[in-house]
């Protein structure tokens, strides 16, 4: 079995993820020395899925604070808020991204007085701490939703919502990971997931690194899949969660769990309560990026569509709580009504 | 506007299509001699769409005689068997090829005492009917949808059931064709339509010949713009209508047609009564095509997938009657119970 380098890491002062843009075709360890390197990197998806966002983001302030003790500042205020303007412009829909920098600016502020040095130490320190708890947070939730699933079951999956969308472990693949280490005899379908194919070109190849059995298809199958029977549940990582548990996911995961639930197949949102947003109190606030119209019209070098024509390219969507059989948290499964369980959940862990 | 050739027609003893493997960069015409060459074109997706298949196989029975009587063959059954159990296995899903094959040999059966050479020309004559007819009942079910639709409105279509899926005018795209006709001021969202991208290499340029204003997007996309509003319809095809008015069509239609009925927009499924299947009562009868996994593992020439993964790559799914709002047809838009609208429609059509 291999073992994955971490998706985003610290390293010697440095920021270093793996270029998921070169998957399946090489795994690349990219070292970033500049926050500015790290905004580009989220933007440009060399790092995406929201945990992994936030840890590369909670980095990118850690970097940003080391950049400017080495320039000399004295208060670290001004540059690492001009940095968190500057990363949180990089991508609207995941939450942890702005969660992990109001962290580290909340680190700072706290410990300013103490020098520019200790504060960068201590948001170097917030930043280790937002990417240890997220392994640990997927592992415990990875357990909760192996639980769920049968002794032999087979699950469909959409995007990467797995160690490549984490730090490490994943979060609906997690749940895969768990389950096979519960012993389990789990066997994935996995979604495309276009435009951007991270499930061809992620999801697959991280579970055949692991030799966990699974098979691609196109995401338009996955409806036959499910009317046709013999899946035991669909399983999904989120972006951003509403108040009251409508789920901002990678675009797709709507129609995927519209399939599921008319088939009475259970549907599962696996995520660490870093991507609940309890200020938004329902799906439809929830903002939704359009990315460039070549991510829909090019796959590689090869065009798709006619010269001219006019494309349109949400990268989430947003699937209502009532379709959702449960959230699978680090604090356990949650069910509806989400407004009550998601709240006393997010307050469980304040404590 | 563009007037494009016919997708199949027969042209001095010889079956012409547009290779639609070439679109959207070339629109070349090729002739075929030899009715192995059409079920060729059948088989490897050179034509396709169910109605178009219909013609294509009666073109290529037609050939098929033609042939026999040109090998000095005095009596054609033998070799027009040979031909039908040839096309017949070219694929399984589409009943239009079942269909014209069945049509064809009964013509053979009921000429055969006046001689080959009438029995060839028999043949051919109830060939170009069935195209002929093809097109008059695409224009009428075109009028009868398109009388559904707002003055102004934004439908959704998935793979293409347009000009390119029949012999002229389309069935979906007709209804879209014959709004604009009637004046209205019409938008077409495509579904892409992975895996083989019918949607972007057909449908959208078929749309941008004639000036129809259209944008493509990934078939995941579709879901969202549903749920965010906006959307009037959706319109589809059918590759065969059970009994009971469920529908095979291009794997996908399932879950775009359950995103819709779950936000309360109307579901067309436009088709000639050619599609309609009344040998079989239930969906679930009807056998869905497998196809190859490198359908979904290459787009063009790239790959996008890691080396060695299953694919699973089903060809068409079933939508079942219940989230249809009506089945356009030449004989009128038909309403549930359609075990009832159906079998009077096909009934009617036969007196």
């Amino acid at each position: 079995m291999v073992v994955l380098p971490r998706t985003v890491a610290w390293e010697n002062g440095a920021v270093v993820m793996i270029d998921q843009r070169l998957l399946p075709n090489e795994l690349r360890l990219v070292r970033m020395e500049d926050y500015l390197e790290v905004g580009d990197a989220i933007r440009d998806m060399c790092v995406r899925g929201a945990p992994a966002i936030g840890a590369a983001a909670a980095y990118g302030m850690a970097l940003a604070a080391r950049q400017a003790v080495s320039r000399g500042e004295c208060d670290l205020l001004p540059s690492l808020e001009q940095a968190a303007r500057e990363l949180r412009a990089t991508r609207p829909t995941a939450v942890n991204l702005f969660w992990a920098i109001e962290r580290l600016l909340a680190v700072a502020r706290g410990v300013q007085a103490e020098g520019s040095h200790a504060a960068a130490a201590a948001m170097l320190e917030e930043a280790e701490r937002i990417a240890e708890d997220d392994v640990a947070a997927n592992r415990r939730l990875g357990h909760f939703g192996a639980a769920l699933l049968p002794e032999r079951c087979t699950v469909i999956t959409h995007c990467n919502a797995g160690h490549l969308a984490t730090v490490a472990y994943g979060t609906a693949l997690g749940v895969v990971r768990a389950a096979r280490e519960q012993g389990k005899d789990i066997h994935v379908l996995v979604d495309e997931t276009r435009p951007r194919l991270q499930g061809a070109s992620l999801t697959a190849w991280e579970l055949m690194q692991e030799g966990i059995s699974c098979t691609l298809i196109a995401d338009n199958a996955a409806g036959y899949f499910l009317w046709r029977g013999g899946i035991d549940a669909v399983v999904f990582g989120a972006d951003r969660i509403a108040g009251n548990g409508d789920v901002a996911n990678k675009v797709g995961t709507y129609k995927l769990a519209l399939a599921a639930a008319a088939n009475g197949v259970p549907v599962y949102c696996a995520a660490p309560l870093s991507t609940v947003d309890l200020t938004i109190s329902d799906g439809r606030a929830i903002p939704i990026e359009e990315r460039a119209a070549e991510e829909v019209l090019y796959v590689g070098c090869q065009k798709i569509g006619p010269e001219g024509i006019a494309v349109a390219n949400p990268a989430f969507d947003v699937t209502p709580a009532v379709y959702l059989s449960a959230i699978i948290t680090e604090a356990g499964v949650l069910r509806a009504p989400y407004e009550e369980s998601l709240r006393q959940a997010v307050e469980g862990q304040r404590r």
